[in-house]
Formats: structure tokens, C-alpha cells, sequence
């Protein structure tokens, strides 16, 4: 694992590492930001957070000011890639597909399936590095952005043991039925729609065996909302079987990060609660 | 003048335009923060911000965090471009030079004089459209980060009648004596290094005809604090001529707008003592 940036940030520290990740067979960067009450006799629960489609692990960290409040909760956040990377990782000239858009799932078709195991990759890889390098504790939260958001809610409800809760902003809710979602999974999963049902946040809601602080952010301004991110969806699951989730809807916020940034201490408290902060 | 971009930000709004700049010869692109104090009915204070080499109106409005703190005090935040803009503008491959690298001056020399007139641009055009088009009240706070920080002393230190507070990230303080500095100044102004005092905060703070509220916060680990920033010039020309300057330096702290955004709320809670806010 190399350390390539560190950045003091709030009194914390805000760090890229570069690591040889065996489940994707590629090198990956990934960030992490440690608050100031960090140390090596001191663990923080951490959260993890997901990003969107075209995102690096940069484009958070950058842009949400979430460092502020971590470092006043005393909450480490990590940031890995939206999709293996590299020269000899397949990719599309599509922004939606291929590299910067792995969806958080385990690819079973060819040639995605030769790296393209995110979903493996940041519910187990991932945390385990982190735990070995990091003073972090056990069970952490988990979030996200649009398609980053589907990826935290199919994470948080595939192994709600793993979480102590999860939150998404803008997430893609009902993939199966969503332009994006519908053309990553064809191509990932091949075209036997019963392989897609394991990847919908609205479907594994509603028969989630364990249920998690849950909440959700979308934006009433968002060109996204109707027709990829169809929050109802998970809204109607949710009610159909008692799951209790927090759904807010703001009106003339839009997808963008300007959202995010808005929002983002809330989410991040709504967690604090959770991890015991 | 043409809206290119609207988000909601923190209750207010975040916007771009473009317009044909007389001054600058050219079509220039800038970046506007509203709180939602503003409104037909209600001018709030405005301060500008001048960003750094290679910026555009884009990086303090995306990395700052700055919105937050700004639509609680109800203060409206104006980021112009770093330099004039296109393909008929003298540009040079270096990034310290050209677009992207305006140092907020009058350029003298050709070919840099056709459009290189930012400090007209930024002191006087600008706030005369701001003022024509936007909610807000006279007199102004300036800010800036590296070249802008730069920018921000001079035209506060030029024109003080003209602001109510100014303050600086991480400041060229001394560009006559700094490799930055005398490059950019050769260039635009020629080797007469007489004609380059009057762009100089040092030099010029040691002749200020009126003292403003001026705060400065430098960061110690930041790698061009001792050959491009200098901050100890301005602080010995304060001390020579007993003008307050409030100057910070921060362990640790580098050179990035993570930095910026460490500390963009002490500066503008600053600016809002100055304001009346």
C-alpha cells in the first residue's frame, strides 16, 4: 500500500493510497480522510462512501465539505474507485458503462468479468485493508451518490449484519427498471433478468432479512429523479413490508454536488447516531 | 449577460455567466453564490474572491465550502476567471503564464496588452455589473488564494476607499521577489522594474494611504511558502508602518484548497465583522 497525497484537513488528515487489489486484478487508488481524534490508541468508526458515475475517489473529497463534520464527530470516511482501472481493464467510450461506472456489482460476463467485482471489492477487500491499516472500529456506516448511492443501499442490504446504517443521495433505487441500470446490468450480467434481481435496492428491500437505519436525500430539481433514480420505488417497498425508511425530498435541489454539500451534515449525523458518536 | 448554470446551494443559489467584457476584450465567464437572504427586496454584502494559477471561477465555489457559512451570514460571494480567455487571447504553455495566470494586473507589453487588464477588470468592471445586476449593497470585502491572494491585497491595497475588509490564503506577498512574480511582471510589464512596484502588496502596504482590516493565514508546510509566498515581507512592512495586519500561520497546513476550506470560515466571519453582518 502506497501513500501518494496527504493533506492536513480540519486538524485531521485527508490521504490517497494506491494498493494492488487481488479481487479486481488491477491497482487502485482509494482515499481516506482520518479526523483528528484519530490515532494509533484511538479507533473511530468509519463510513464509507461511494461515488457516481464519471467519479474518482477524489470528486467527494473535493467537493462535499464532509471533512468538516468528521472532524468534529471524530468519523473516518473512505472513498475508494467507481470501477477497476487501467489500460488493460475493459472499458467503454460510454461514460455509463465500463471504466468509472462498475456499479458496485460482481460482473459474470465476459469481458467484464475478467476485473469488474466491485461489489466484492468494497464490502470485503477493501474494509479488510482498512481495518489492518487504519485505528478504525469494527462495524461502519456506508453512503453514496446516484449510482454510488445504489451501490451503498444493495451494499447495507445484501449484508446489513456488515452496517451499522446507510444513507444515499440521489440513488439509483430501481436499476431494473432505469435506463442506467438496464444497460450496465445487460452488460454485466447478460440478459437473463433473473440474475439482475439481486442487484435492486427496491427488490432487496423487500425481502431484506435484517433492517438498518436507512435514510435517503433526493433532490425534487433533479433531471434524473423520474426516470433513473425513481425514489418511489424503494418508497413503496419500504411501505409494503414496514422497512422504516427516511425518505426527503428538497425541493429545487438538483444531482449535482451542490446537493450533496447541502446535505451532507445531516447524512453525516444521521450516521453519528448510529456509530455511537 | 448570459446564465450558464444554476444550482441550489445552502437555501441560495449558485450561478454562472458569461459576457463580452470590454475591458478585457473578450468573453469572460464568472461564478456567483447568492444567499438566501438576497432577493429583489434585500441587497446583501458581496465579497469577491480572487483564485489561484490555473483556477477559473470554478475551484473555490466547488472545493471551498464556502456556500455554508455564506448563506448563514447572508453574504453574496463573486469568483471572477483567472486571467481573459480564448483563442485570440496571448496565451504561453507554462502555466504560470498566460490564460489562466492574469496576476490581477494591467499588462504594459505586447503582446500581453491587448487583453491583460485584470486588475481594470476585477476592481472596476466587474463590480459595476454586479452591482447593475445582483442584489448587493457598495462596498465590498476581497479575498483571494496564491496569485489571487495577491490579486485580493493589491486592489485592496490600491483602492481601500473601494472595500471594507480584505483577506488572503497563502498570498504572493512579494512578487518582486519571487520567481513567480518577476516572471509574470517581466512579461506583462517589461524589465523597467520601477513599473512593477505598484503591483506589489508589500511595497505597496508600506505607502498605504488608508488602513482596512487585512487578515492573512499561510500555511507551514506549504512548499512555496519561502521561495513564492513570503509572507515575513508583508509582516515586516506592517511592522515598519505599524499597519495591523492579522497574519496566521497554520502547522501543517499546505498549499491546497484543503486548506482553503479549513479555514474559509474564520476569513469570512472576518469579513462579516467588516461588512456590519
Amino acid at each position: 500500500m502506497e501513500n501518494i497525497s496527504a493533506n492536513k484537513s480540519f486538524g485531521g488528515w485527508q490521504r490517497q493510497y494506491l494498493h494492488d487489489s487481488t479481487t479486481l486484478g488491477c491497482r487502485m487508488r482509494f482515499a481516506v480522510y482520518l479526523p483528528p481524534q484519530a490515532s494509533p490508541q484511538r479507533r473511530v468508526p468509519v463510513l464509507y462512501w461511494l461515488s457516481g458515475l464519471t467519479c474518482t475517489d477524489e470528486n467527494f473529497m473535493h467537493k462535499a465539505g464532509a471533512q468538516r463534520v468528521a472532524a468534529e464527530l471524530g468519523l473516518a470516511i473512505v472513498a475508494p474507485d467507481t470501477s477497476p482501472r487501467g489500460a488493460d481493464v475493459a472499458d467503454d467510450e460510454a461514460f455509463d458503462l465500463g471504466q468509472g461506472a462498475g456499479f458496485y456489482l460482481n460482473a459474470t460476463q465476459a469481458p467484464w468479468d475478467r476485473h469488474y467485482r466491485m461489489y466484492d471489492y468494497v464490502s470485503q477487500e477493501l474494509p479488510a485493508l482498512i481495518a489492518a491499516h487504519f485505528p478504525v472500529t469494527g462495524k461502519p456506516a456506508i453512503a453514496g451518490h446516484s449510482m454510488g448511492g445504489h451501490g451503498a443501499l444493495i451494499c447495507a442490504l445484501k449484508r446489513p449484519q456488515d452496517y451499522a446504517s446507510v444513507s444515499a443521495f440521489s440513488p439509483i433505487c430501481h436499476p431494473l427498471n432505469a435506463p442506467w441500470g438496464q444497460k450496465a446490468f445487460a452488460a454485466y450480467l447478460g440478459e437473463d433478468r433473473d440474475t439482475w434481481q439481486e442487484w435492486d435496492a427496491s427488490l432487496l428491500l423487500a425481502a431484506a432479512p435484517q433492517r438498518l437505519p436507512l435514510r435517503v436525500d433526493v433532490g425534487l430539481a433533479d433531471s434524473f429523479l423520474d426516470t433513473q433514480l425513481q425514489p418511489e420505488a424503494l418508497e413503496q417497498a419500504a411501505q409494503a413490508c414496514g422497512y422504516p425508511l427516511e425518505l426527503y425530498r428538497h425541493a429545487e435541489y438538483d444531482h449535482s454536488y451542490y446537493f450533496v454539500a447541502s446535505l451532507i451534515e445531516e447524512q453525516l449525523r444521521f450516521h453519528a447516531r448510529h456509530l455511537g458518536l
